[in-house]
């Protein structure tokens, strides 16, 4: 999407036709920094350090890694390696394992000279793909904020609220989430997004906040605690979130705090959508609050906050005493009974296993 | 409460016996801080730049702001003077009012000659009936706390969560919110303290953790997105909340983000608790949400965070675009239908016009 202007992916082949040049996360929203990814090396850091988050990011980020490798050493021993360096910067993550094996599925037939050309070319297909999927998800979003603008007055935006980053820069181009709102944006629709801050490391203040602001789209940054009241004086029209997995009965796993959102929607009649590439979905899995298991992540991320001082260091702040503990559950479970609709790439299926295997009959066999 | 081992109230008199020491609340967690004031100007200052805040404490500060004043002039039109002195440094707040008129018409009545140590005695009366009145709402909700620990193994904690800071500090001592804790604590009863860390002032994070820290209370502090999937995995047996305002039917308004504990404990069958004393209780209104106007905030509020450097210096660093707009709603509304119980002094109301009657049958008439 748009920065200042100017259309931007998250990761593009640099015009010297090898390199990859991507933007740095870490810096958002102080700061705006494209590097240029020469080496394998670089991608791993780029990876585990999280300059790019987001899963098909991840994925996209790993491809190219795997491209690069590719033209310096295009052996199987080569390829092997560069599978388990990569795989090793985030070993948790799905879509990074996706990416390498299918970067390998690819390769491994081929002749070593025609390795690197077959290299790049896959990874800017698994790019190109994510875009579409995206796109796809944004056009499904986009008829439902459409009817509900159909109902207010001519001119008047359609209020959505959003919690964390399911943004363009989770992913290559559109994001999930805001998919929908970006081709409301493109067709001229008037929508104006509540932005969730998403403590505690504040991705809806950081990343969401600074790509609406980039691509032009008028928003409002309120604080976690602020969305029921909202909601309950009318001045939210939908929620969209995005999701890390979403379960075969259509319980939904997603930043903590979503499913307070979706309480409240429920409790105003405000529709909670979640918005989700399809390959999210975990077939094996049903009940999302018994079965998923949550993430503990560093009591640090609760107790210092990071941001930027008046005299522009980015640093982080303490805001309790030394002596207080901190819990830190990354994610938590919305039962699919208060989930309006799964936005997919193929249509908006109800959070329900009847409505999942209607969109997606194939996996009825499973 | 105790601080370190020590026994402090907020405000106490100094052992000159006429001026007052008091906690400035300004640097805590990070600095604890004990001013003593010698003049009116200085306790205008205390109340208007928030080294105190919480009504009872405001109200208890200027009651003594009152007797610091007629040591120095006794005269009517001495003690009308500081009545306006005192009242603007906080035109809104209730309480302040409540108190200065309390000592204005304890003192008028007297000759000159009697009003200083009159007022002494009556600003000391205010602040030991603030503690009775928290002793009481502690003991109808420690009674509420042994029953749910009857339930559970012996030496098990009972898990409360409490939102922002309805604790000592925000009264002379006790608190509201925290009584029911801190006798069961006085008890040896087994209790653990989430505290959320109420964004955006983070009053949990800064004032409660650093209360319960002092105390010795356990606990652990938590953002305010995670409480919901605390309760759906069985972690928390209570919430117990404050309150600045509750209509004659039940409805609470407390800092925002209330709403959404209580939509959770409802929904996760967790009994949803509010402490109050009843001159808390609006009885002019009936329906909250409808009713009563939330005060909208400062944007920076949300857009920066106060905290201490690993330097030690204790500043605010931003956590958003400068291209980005903040709403910053202070309160919300939780409906009657979602509270479990009102601990109040005279003991525990059903949240509901009938249920408050029954125990301030003298309201029934107004």
């Amino acid at each position: 999407m748009k920065v200042a202007g100017t259309h931007y992916r998250t990761i593009w082949l640099n015009e010297d036709g090898w390199s990859v040049d991507l933007i740095d996360q870490r810096w958002l929203p102080h700061d705006f920094r494209v590097e240029n990814v020469r080496t394998v090396e670089g991608i791993a850091t780029a990876i585990r350090d999280m300059w790019v988050r987001g899963a098909p990011l991840i994925g996209v980020t790993a491809a190219y890694g795997v491209a690069i490798r590719m033209r310096e050493d295009p052996s199987d021993a080569s390829l092997d390696g560069v599978w388990e360096t990569l795989h090793a910067t985030r070993p948790t993550a799905i879509n990074l394992r996706w990416a390498l094996d299918a970067m390998r599925a690819t390769l491994r037939p081929l002749p070593e000279s025609e390795r690197a050309a077959a290299a790049y070319a896959r990874a800017a297909e698994i790019a190109d793909e994510d875009v579409e999927l995206n796109r796809a998800i944004g056009r499904h979003g986009l008829a439902i904020i459409k009817e509900i603008a159909a109902r207010k007055k001519p001119g008047e935006p359609v209020n959505i609220l959003t919690h964390c980053n399911a943004g363009w820069l989770a992913t290559v181009d559109y994001g999930t989430a805001t998919a929908p709102i970006y081709l409301s944006s493109e067709e001229g629709l008037p929508v104006h997004v509540y932005v969730d801050e998403t403590r505690p490391r504040n991705q809806g203040a950081h990343l969401t906040a600074w790509e609406m602001a980039g691509h032009g789209v008028p928003h409002t940054l309120i604080v976690d605690n602020a969305g029921g009241h909202l909601m309950q004086h009318d001045m939210i029209d939908m929620v969209i979130v995005g999701t890390d997995r979403t379960t075969a009965h259509g319980d939904v796993c997603n930043k903590i705090g979503t499913y307070l959102k979706a309480l409240a929607a429920k409790d105003n009649s405000v529709p909670f959508y979640v918005a989700l590439p399809s390959p999210t979905i975990d077939w094996t899995v049903r009940d999302g609050v018994k079965e998923i298991p949550i993430e503990e992540r560093s009591e640090d991320e609760v107790s210092l906050v990071w941001g930027r001082t008046e005299s522009g260091e980015i640093t982080q702040v303490r805001i309790s005493p030394e002596m207080t503990p901190a819990a830190n559950p990354a994610f938590d479970v919305t039962p699919a009974r208060l989930v309006t609709g799964l936005i997919t790439e193929r249509g908006v299926a109800k959070a329900s296993a009847d409505g999942l295997l209607d969109l997606f009959p194939e996996k009825a066999a499973a």
